[in-house]
């Protein structure tokens, strides 16, 4: 099935770690896609449209089919362009992969950014321990492997991504410290692999702008208090 | 592969809707298996062994090799075991019924479950809102179809299971009415459907001990405050 043939196309926001795991795979696989930049402010037609239960990006609509959710958006893609698989062939391969995917938007990704904005002292608390024990569980779970993958990406670390790039932004912001090479070494040097892979490299948004706008969030949090 | 040159087994306890969702998907397909009941008081080593990221059931254990979480587990035995599928092998289809089927585990059960088990009235009429919100999503998308998979039960009908059998139970005991056939009449009609589906009705554990251990918990809660 030639890229070019469909009709491809993604709403999102460049800054956001779930589009960026859709961004991924679409360039893993070498997919032509239009890119429609969403106001999240003041939504789109197509947005509420395409996505009237959640209201949110990813959207990823193929040939007018519109489907959200970054996970199974990036396993349709997997099944519909069979080249350059994401997921393992194996069965109990791919179970796990959808167990460790799952598991970091359980236990990592809202634990994480609540660690960072988040006011209140003890809820703050909380939410660190709870990303600091997620995050141990992979350091366990990569050990010596390249990627979670294997040799090569998957599901497990495109859904990682915001591990790999955005922690580090928003622990800076707010001076915490959940995620280092001290603390998790084989974590961290996986997370060096996957923000240098070719692919990821290139779709991975601009540190400084993405940097500043969360930094602004930061600052209001704090001046609301 | 036949089921009888397997070992399968499913670490469960039989009041619980996600061990539940797995007896389902196993008896659809009809393989035998070993149920291990646990005593979630006093958790096995097989089960500490087997999941030791969440130690919870289900895990369900396929020649040695363990998976937890009732989706991944259900796409796994649906993938392995190709006689009556539960997932449509069309991907944008398959890719609806994960949207729909994470959707009841995002944005029902946890509502509805804190509806009933909350004591704040401010934060179980919060709970009570989100669940009705879902409960009328599904409502909209199920409309006249038989079930959510179309003709036969699938992944939607098997996660929605918390829904049509658990929901009244709790609701019931808590005195609330979140689902009712006056307020979502199609998903009501769907609810009858599959709880009196041939296979769902054997796997669905014995209403009368259930509701009591609820009634307990519910009382000992409302006891506490």
């Amino acid at each position: 099935m030639a890229a070019n043939q469909e009709e491809v196309k993604l709403l999102g926001v460049v800054g956001s770690p779930f589009v960026c795991r859709v961004r991924i795979a679409l360039k893993f696989k070498g997919i032509e896609y239009e890119f429609l930049e969403e106001n999240l402010a003041n939504k789109s037609d197509l947005l509420l449209k395409y996505n009237p239960v959640h209201k949110k990006v990813p959207v990823f609509v193929h040939n007018e089919k519109p489907i959200a959710e970054s996970l199974v958006i990036v396993e349709y893609i997997d099944e519909t362009w069979n080249n350059n698989p994401i997921l393992p062939s194996d069965p109990y391969q791919k179970a796990l992969a959808r167990f460790w995917s799952k598991f970091i938007d359980d236990k990592v990704v809202g634990a994480a950014w609540k660690s960072a904005f988040t006011v209140d002292e003890k809820e703050r608390g909380k939410n660190v321990q709870e990303a600091l024990e997620g995050l141990q569980f992979l350091e366990d779970e990569i050990k010596e492997k390249k990627f979670f993958g294997g040799e090569e990406i998957g599901l497990v670390d495109i859904a990682g991504v915001f591990i790999a790039f955005w922690i580090p932004i928003v622990q800076e912001i707010a001076g915490l410290q959940l995620f280092s090479s001290e603390k998790f070494p084989n974590l961290y040097k996986w997370s060096q692999e996957l923000i240098n892979h070719s692919v990821v490299k290139e779709v991975l948004p601009p540190r400084e702008p993405l940097f500043a706008f969360f930094k602004g969030r930061y600052e209001s949090l704090i001046a609301s208090q």
